[in-house]
């Protein structure tokens, strides 16, 4: 079982380092008990899931502990994204504390993002923070959001509203995983792949329009050199900004404000999903961008066209909404970065070249939204 | 109105400094605009409490407010440690969430230790973070909880098993908000001012001896001294361990882990208050660390002497249980501090001189604590 390894820095030699591996490779979770090693002390493990990665996954990490002399506790929960909530929040934490992990123990997150964020909030709170162990199933969840610590539930004013920051132990990305996930989310997921080119690397861009569609199509050493690009460039990210601080961190929003409004119009359903929105959120961000003088019009064009050759939406248009624009606008302004009423957009100059324009006018986008929309 | 400054200083000088002020004196609430200055950047200010504090000290809040033309916007709790729950931690994030409480903006918790656990952890997890000032209105909440920034809620498996480490932005100590304290509840805040001088102060626990029955008869400036005095050892101790890593910080818990297994038994109920519980459980880690070889019988005596002259409980005996010490030993194994099954107990070899035992035999602790029922 080869790996590649990314480390994320955080404050490494000091005694806060928060310091930890990625490994992108295939067969991660049946040699899992190895991997983690120590940070699995006690002879139970924690693992929360949801029902459909139990049912693909539980019998392999049951075998994989057993091997190693330990028992898989398990807490199956229901996909999808509306078990982020306050209610699951507390059964993952009594369901800990049944178990009676320790600050020094660490849990497992075993899905896609529901169950990452949801478990590593978690963790972040059980005892004021024990450790957690992130598996992600899904591609968006490897190459985004089980990495940097971001955690969180929704709540009845918008997605991701309370949470933490929590780094993870040790991250495992299964490429193995991905050959059982549903195209539309295969494609979702991509989207956030195509994000850490936009924002700084225009070879991986184009790297992307080269192997986009054979990668989406099931080429694994595609997808292991597409997730381990994604990882070490997220991060080199959180390494310099890990609580969003200094706006480093904030440009990984790329095409994330624009495209929450999306998210939030569609009443956050199946009808859209988070990437599907990111993508149409990253054009939108490249067309507005052309609108302000920023970028040529050639670069946000050859964006919407790659996403159309990966077979996915790449127009507002083809969303099919019948709001208003500054409908869309209003709900950015529930954005969580919102600060002193103002309300930081990333906008690029250029294909790997996206910057944080602190002054942007909402009025402004509300129009651009319903051009846009026309 | 003067006031003392006890700074607690952590991190200062770097990216993550979060040092700041516990301002001890007289009518600081009705100075809170002026003393919160900049940290109230907004027309609008969230502030929680409960129906008994807003009795006594809302018209007062909302005038100094007014005066610097802002807003006070009110979320009123019922009274009382089961407020501290995953229901009300919702309730307080919504009323945040609707106030359109940003990352750079300060709410504030006014009350005693419920409130401030409670809506500090609300601060720590609102967007994964925004700032809180602490008003404590009980001697409690003065001495001990509004300082050093744990926060927590309650879940059906005990007491602040849930929570965060979130250092609030400033602290008003208003000793006049003493005054309107019942005797219960102030003698109950005083075991955590005769803490200090048991852990490293001899001195400060003579002066106790001195100084409590009239300090607790209503004298303000022993009050004034008391609290500014506890509050220093705090803030020594919490910039030298704030994250209970190091064991300078667990030194804090003196009296917590035996005072926790009478607040299980009694049933965190009104029987036995947090304090008063303290209080037992400091003369049970005396007479522990007698029995053990490690102080003379007469120092635990004398500490014992010194509760029962305040009027205080003093003794085991004086609650009147009728359980095994099998059973109360049993309630510690459910502390947090738990590790790897062992679970380290806070120890004196002399008044000001308490340590870290981390080979405490539980078995031994079951025997003594029968022996101390009988």
């Amino acid at each position: 079982m080869t790996h590649e390894t990314v480390r994320v820095e955080l404050g490494a030699g000091s005694e806060k380092d928060r310091s930890y591996s990625v490994l992108v490779g295939d067969g991660l979770i049946a040699d899992m008990a190895g991997l983690a090693g120590p940070l699995l002390r006690k002879p139970v493990v924690p693992v929360v899931t949801d029902e459909n990665v139990a049912r693909l996954y539980r019998g392999a990490v049951d075998a994989a502990l057993q091997a190693a002399g330990k028992d898989a506790r398990w807490l199956v929960l229901p996909p999808g994204e509306a078990t982020k909530d306050w209610a699951h929040l507390a059964k993952v934490s009594d369901f800990f504390l049944t178990e009676g992990v320790e600050r020094g123990d660490h849990v497992i997150a075993l899905g896609g993002g529901v169950i990452g964020d949801l478990t590593g909030f978690a963790a972040a709170i059980l005892k004021r923070g024990c450790g957690f162990i992130q598996i992600p199933t899904s591609l968006l969840a490897q190459v985004d959001s089980s990495v940097g610590g971001k955690t969180a539930i929704n709540t009845p004013a918008g997605k991701n509203l309370v949470g933490a920051f929590h780094q993870p132990a040790l991250v495992l990305a299964d490429i193995g995983a991905l050959a059982t996930l549903p195209m539309r989310e295969l494609r979702a997921g991509y989207a956030e792949v195509v994000k850490y080119g936009l924002i700084d690397d225009p070879e991986f861009f184009e790297w992307c329009e080269t192997n986009g569609p054979a990668l989406l199509a099931g080429d694994a050493d595609l997808r292991r050199h597409a997730v381990t690009c994604s990882v070490a460039a997220k991060a080199r990210v959180v390494a310099a900004d890990e609580r969003e601080l200094s706006g480093t961190r904030a440009l990984l929003n790329l095409g994330h404000t624009f495209g929450h409004a999306l998210e939030a119009e569609t009443g956050y359903s199946d009808r859209l999903l988070h990437g599907e929105a990111v993508a149409l959120g990253m054009v939108l961000a490249a067309r507005y961008s052309v609108r302000s003088g920023h970028m040529d019009a050639d670069d946000a064009d050859r964006i919407a066209a790659h996403f159309a050759a990966c077979g996915m939406m790449a127009e507002l248009s083809d969303l099919g909404l019948s709001c208003s624009g500054r409908r869309l606008a209003d709900h950015m302004l529930h954005d969580k970065k919102m600060d002193a009423g103002t309300l930081p957009f990333v906008l690029m100059r250029g294909i790997g070249a996206a910057f944080l324009d602190r002054a942007v006018d909402i009025d402004d986008i509300a129009a651009f939204m319903g051009e846009q929309l026309a």
